[in-house]
C-alpha cells in the first residue's frame, strides 16, 4: 500500500450531524491516531466547517456531488448519483487510495454502495453488517452479527457469519479461538425453527469455528460469547432495542434521584460514579458497526453520530486495517476449500 | 360460575422455588385479593410448606400425579402424565372448577396442556404468548406478543395477536384506543421481509385494530405503543435479552457505587431512591405472561418466580377474568365475521 500510514476515507456528507461533526471527529483522529483522513464531501461546506487555524494544504479534501437522503431508496439512488460522497469515498477504496471507509450516512445506501463498488469477498454470498456489545463482565464485548443487512438468512449464511465475526473476534478484538454461539429461544439444539436446527447444526460440524452452542436472548451481555450469529431482522431489533434501553436505564436513574438537598448532597457524592455508569452503559462509545464480507474495511456509523463516534470509528478502522481482517478472512476461506476439496 | 369469588387453580408443583414460594404467594393472594386459590400438587408435599397456624379446612388441595420436568419434550410428556399437576389444573378451568390457571412450571407443558385441554378459542388460529413490559412512560406499560409460543408467523397470525392484544390492553391495563405497532426493521411500511411487508398491510386495513405502523427496537419502551406484535421467535429474544438487561444495569450501578466511607454516606443517603430504581427495573413485579387465544385464562410465569411474582400472576389473572377478557376477545371475532359475510 506504498505509505506506510493508514488511509481512512470518510463521508463527510453523511449523518444528521454532517459536515460539522463528522470532521471534526476525524481531524481529531487523525492528529491522535496518527492515521490520514481523505474528506469526501463538497468542499466548500467542508471548509467551512474546518477550525480556523487548520492548515489546509495536509487535509485531503475529495469532492462528490450531491448526497442520498434517508428517504431515498438505496440500491436506484446509488447508481442515480454516481457520484455522491458515499460513492465517492467507496471508490477511493476501490482504487486502493484509502485503506477503509467510514460513513454515518443512509447505512442501507453504504452498504449497496459497498456492495456494487467493492463487490462480495471470495465464498461469502451475504455481507453482514457486525456490531460490538458491551457483556456484564467490564473488560468483555461480544460481536453480533448481521444486526441489518440480511432480513431472511439461509443457515449457511450464518456459517459464513460465524466465520466473518471470529476472524474480527480474533485478530481485532484479541480474543483467543473466540466462542460462537446462535441466537435462539432454547439451550437445546433442537430449539427453534428449521433454519435456526440447520444452523446450529452446521456450526457445529464446522471445526474452525469454535461453536459453544446456542444463546438465547439472557446469554447476549453474559460474557459467555465472543460472537454470536443470527439474521439480520432478529439482530436489527436487539441492537436497536439495546442502544434504546440504555437511554432508558439512564432517565430512570435521573428521575428517581431525589430533588432537594437531600438529593443534592447524595448526587454531589456520588457524581464521579454516575458519571462512570453512564459512559459504561452509553453506546456512544462503540463508533459505529462493520460492514464484513465486502471487499473492503467498511465501518457504517450510526447516523445521529458526533465526533467522538467518528473518532472511535476511526479507531476501529485502523485497527482492522492493521490486523489485516480481509486477508485473514479471505485465508480462512481459501484454506477451509482446500480442506472440503 | 355460581361462585362470586374468582377461583384460580395454581400448579404448586411447578417452578425452580415449588411448593414453598408458589404456596406462599397464593395464599398471600388470597388473604389480599380475596380470591379463592386452588392447590394442584402432592398433598404431602404441599401441607408440609403451608405456615404452621394454617385453617387447613379453608385450602382446598387438589391432588396430582407427578409433574413434567424441564428436559421433557412437552407434548408427549403432557399426554404421558395426564394426571400432572399442569393437566390436573387445565383441567380445573375446563371444568369451570377454576376461571383461570397460574403455573411457574415449564412453560411450553403449560402451552401443549392448554392446547389439549381447553383448546383454542374459535377464530384463532395460533395462541399466543404476550408479556407486559415498562416503558420510559412512568405510568406505561407495553404488551408485546408474541414471546414464545410461534417461531415462525404468518401475516393473519399477527393479525390475530394485534386483536387479543387490543382487547387485553384495553379491557385490563384500561387503556382507551389501544396503539398497535408492528416489530420491524425500519418505520416505513416497505421495510422487512415479505411476512412483515403483508403484515403491515393487513393490520393497516383492519378497521378493529388502532394501527399506527413499525415499532423499530428502539421503540418497544418509548410508550408510544400499546400493544406491539411479532412473531415468537424475535419476541422471545427480545423477553429474554430485556430480562437480563435490568440485571446488567443493577449490577454495573452496584459495581460503580462507591467503596468505603464516602460511598456509604452517598449510598445511605440515597437508599429510598436506589430501591425504587431497582423496583422500576425488575421484571419480577410484572407477574408472568399470558397465553392469549385459549379457551381459558392461563399466566405462565418465570421459572424462577419466587412468591411475590405468584402473588402478582394472581392479580393478572383476577383482572382477566374480572374484566371477561375471554369473551371480549371471542365476540371481537365474531363481530368481524359478522362485517366481512
Amino acid at each position: 500500500m506504498g505509505s506506510t500510514c493508514v488511509r481512512i476515507a470518510i463521508d463527510a456528507m453523511g449523518g444528521d450531524r454532517a459536515p460539522g461533526e463528522i470532521v471534526t471527529g476525524a481531524l481529531r483522529a487523525r492528529e491522535e491516531l496518527g492515521v490520514e483522513v481523505l474528506l469526501v464531501g463538497d468542499p466548500q461546506q467542508i471548509e467551512a466547517v474546518l477550525p480556523p487555524k487548520t492548515n489546509t494544504a495536509q487535509i485531503e479534501i475529495v469532492p462528490s456531488e450531491g448526497a442520498i437522503e434517508m428517504e431515498e431508496e438505496p440500491l436506484s439512488a446509488i447508481r442515480r448519483k454516481p457520484k455522491s460522497s458515499i460513492n465517492v469515498a467507496m471508490d477511493l477504496v476501490k482504487q486502493k487510495r484509502a485503506d477503509a471507509v467510514i460513513s454515518a450516512g443512509h447505512s442501507g445506501a453504504a452498504m449497496a454502495s459497498a456492495l456494487l463498488r467493492l463487490g462480495r469477498l471470495k465464498g461469502i454470498d451475504r455481507p453482514a453488517i457486525g456490531a460490538v456489545f458491551p457483556t456484564m463482565v467490564a473488560s468483555k464485548q461480544v460481536l453480533i452479527l448481521d444486526v441489518g443487512a440480511n432480513v431472511d438468512c439461509r443457515p449457511k449464511f450464518l456459517e459464513q457469519f460465524a466465520i466473518m465475526g471470529s476472524v474480527y473476534s480474533q485478530y481485532v478484538l484479541g480474543i483467543n479461538e473466540p466462542k460462537v454461539g446462535l441466537l435462539n429461544i432454547g439451550e437445546e439444539d433442537c430449539k427453534g425453527n428449521d433454519a435456526a436446527v440447520r444452523a446450529n447444526q452446521m456450526l457445529r460440524e464446522n471445526p474452525n469455528i469454535d461453536f459453544i452452542g446456542n444463546a438465547e436472548g439472557r446469554d447476549v451481555l453474559s460474557g459467555d460469547f465472543d460472537v454470536i450469529v443470527c439474521d439480520g431482522f432478529v439482530g436489527n431489533v436487539l441492537l436497536k432495542f439495546a442502544e434504546a434501553v440504555g437511554e432508558v436505564m439512564l432517565q430512570i436513574i435521573r428521575e428517581e434521584l431525589p430533588q432537594g438537598i437531600r438529593g443534592q448532597i447524595g448526587t454531589a457524592i456520588l457524581k464521579p460514579n454516575l458519571r462512570r455508569i453512564k459512559q459504561r452503559m452509553d453506546h456512544a462509545e462503540h463508533g459505529g458497526a462493520l460492514l464484513l464480507g465486502v471487499d473492503g474495511i467498511c465501518i457504517i456509523s450510526h447516523g445521529s453520530s458526533q465526533a467522538p463516534s467518528i473518532f472511535n470509528a476511526v479507531r476501529m478502522a485502523k485497527e482492522a486495517v492493521d490486523n489485516q481482517v480481509l486477508d485473514r478472512i479471505q485465508s480462512q476461506y481459501q484454506s477451509l476449500q482446500r480442506e472440503s476439496s
